[in-house]
């Protein structure tokens, strides 16, 4: 391959299909007036993060103390953990405040309880909310405890309320876009309630929403403070399937040798499995469980189009198996390297730990390793 | 807790239930005078390597060509390279080879003609063998194939011909520990008849068997003359589903803190998720798909048998869901740290990344980088 020298399973990115990506969200939020707060759980890369910078993004998202950590050690001031509060990192965050503007978040006032009393420094805080997707956060309707953690930061100096945050993750469960944004103007309708009720004691407050699917996919955004999506630097085959991109939109392919064909099943084995694209699974059109698309590789690195009905079917800890079409099977040879569009980008990220772009230039990941 | 101080996720290992599981496979092995060459790509680590070691373990195997420099650079000399090979590794395998006994896997006469043109180190040959399982490998009724891949040997001075490998992964599909050891016992049978009749022409030839299941549970093992089973040193949920193990043979859970609690549906989520348990999934007695069970953790790091009814029933990049019951909730304060039982052991280790051992330990586990 041109710029790249290609041995074993490697995760290939598309620089300029990231940078589209990376315009097309700050666009949408400059049009519809929103701030932007990108999650970067998905890329957790400090180059992909300067990239995010030169598009004029100053404020992010990450979902571990760590992340932060890696980020702000690069220089990023304004940090969002969107992860409920874990009582054990409190001399973490505390040491990240020092440098940064760092919002946490909470669901309980029990969290918020331990923050006050374990703390002296400046934190904002969001309030996690759960407006249906019930994986976590406060219901919206459980103004009580919302109370609760207002009476202590109305109480604070340090302590300073930035908002109300919702993540709708229910959105990967809807059938069709029309199902995403209903989910997702359902939802901002609960959190302008909310704000409605709380701005006069609290005033400033925003509300804060943002998974990929809704926000790639909606125009809907009256009212909507701040957006935090993630997934779009890179998208993936669940987010075409849900209507979120097209297939020309997804940034990042693994690259993976075929290491033996079996004629007498049209199947290919590659060397890319559970521990390079992560078990998680999509359904093709006839319901079938899949862990990534077969696209095809040019020699500089880019790709086609996903190949109809040629997916990797099962998976285990190095293997693929691809099942293909007769005369795509008579194609492929050993040796060939494959490009596989991950179901998750994010989870096949995580486990591959770096990028390589088309140039060649490697790109980081962080580690997990930051901290102790 | 006594020697460990907990943050955050960890994988906790109990170094005496390991040292015991890979005393029960050495003796088995011996029991029935079978080369015992157990396969490292469960823990990946050289500090368990050297447990093995210490117990009479010699020969090892492992999935991948990173792994084998991890290991050889440790000093293991003779590794079974235990995957398909790739043809775009040979640089390396050769480099391996000058200081180790390393022997390649494949799967077709052209893959070994590969090896054969571009090599001029001695390595074993093993032909992976498809006894039912149908991942990969040849066919064991492909006799012309595999004469093809004995043509190349017997003509060769550096390639050995080691034996037949098989690996009956549907054995992890099997409904009872009965239906095990039947595919253990009829995968046995085809491949003496391969051994008989090819060792004519090749004495010293062996069968090599050995998934965690059969090796667990069967006590037939005529004529089989080498076992690689892996998983045996931890085990997990899915080994112990399968009753292959029980549960105090469990040697690793991944310690997770709480982070809120959703008493509307007695729901704890946990800071735990598909980037440590990974998204493999099992189905618990109802059916349900679930990603690892809750054991209650001891102050010295020690933990109970898996609580009943008790399952993380739901997992995101760093949330784990975990579902109980009401007297179960009450107990459980945020803040607290459960025990997880992982689901599939190997590949929560790979995205761990390390161990920490009730003495407080951490003990190392290939990074997946040591090779470009």
């Amino acid at each position: 391959m041109k710029n790249i020298e290609l041995k074993r399973p490697t995760l290939i990115l598309d620089k300029a299909r990231c940078l589209r990506n990376i315009r097309f969200m700050k666009e949408k939020a400059e049009r519809h007036n929103m701030i932007l707060r990108p999650h970067f759980k998905t890329h957790q890369s400090l180059a992909i993060g300067d990239w995010f910078r030169e598009s004029g993004t100053g404020k992010i998202t990450v979902s571990s103390v760590g992340m932060a950590k890696y980020f702000a050690n690069a220089g990023w001031k304004d940090i969002c953990i969107a992860f409920p509060f874990n009582l054990h990192e409190i001399n973490d965050v505390r040491e990240l405040a020092l440098n940064a503007t760092i919002h946490l978040t909470v669901c309980s006032s029990e969290s918020l309880e331990y923050i006050k009393k374990n703390s002296e420094e400046n934190f904002g805080i969001y309030i996690k909310t759960d407006t249906g997707y019930h994986r976590t956060g406060l219901l919206f309707s459980d103004t009580g405890e919302i109370d609760n953690i207002l009476r202590i930061t109305s109480k604070s100096s340090k302590l300073s309320f930035t908002g109300f945050m919702v993540h709708n993750g229910h959105t990967y469960r809807s059938p069709d876009i029309e199902g995403i944004n209903k989910i997702h103007v359902e939802s901002t309708e609960k959190l302008l309630k909310l704000k409605a009720r709380y701005i006069g004691d609290n005033p400033g407050i925003i509300i804060s929403t943002g998974d990929t699917p809704s926000c790639s996919i909606s125009e809907s955004f009256s009212g909507v403070d701040e957006i935090r999506p993630g997934n779009y630097v890179f998208y993936d085959l669940m987010q075409l399937h849900l209507g979120s991109c097209s297939s020309s939109d997804i940034s990042v392919v693994l690259a993976a040798p075929v290491v033996a064909r079996h004629r007498e099943r049209n199947e290919i084995v590659v060397y890319g499995g559970a521990v390079h694209l992560s078990s998680e699974h999509a359904e093709n059109n006839k319901g079938m469980r899949v862990y990534g698309q077969v696209v095809e590789l040019g020699s500089d690195g880019t790709w086609s189009d996903p190949v109809p009905e040629v997916y990797v079917t099962k998976v285990s800890q190095e293997h693929g198996i691809i099942k293909c079409t007769e005369s795509i099977f008579k194609r492929i040879k050993t040796g060939d390297f494959l490009g596989i569009i991950p179901v998750h980008s994010c989870l096949a990220a995580n486990l591959m730990g770096s990028y390589t772009a088309l140039s060649g230039e490697v790109i980081d990941h962080y580690s997990g390793k930051i901290i102790g």
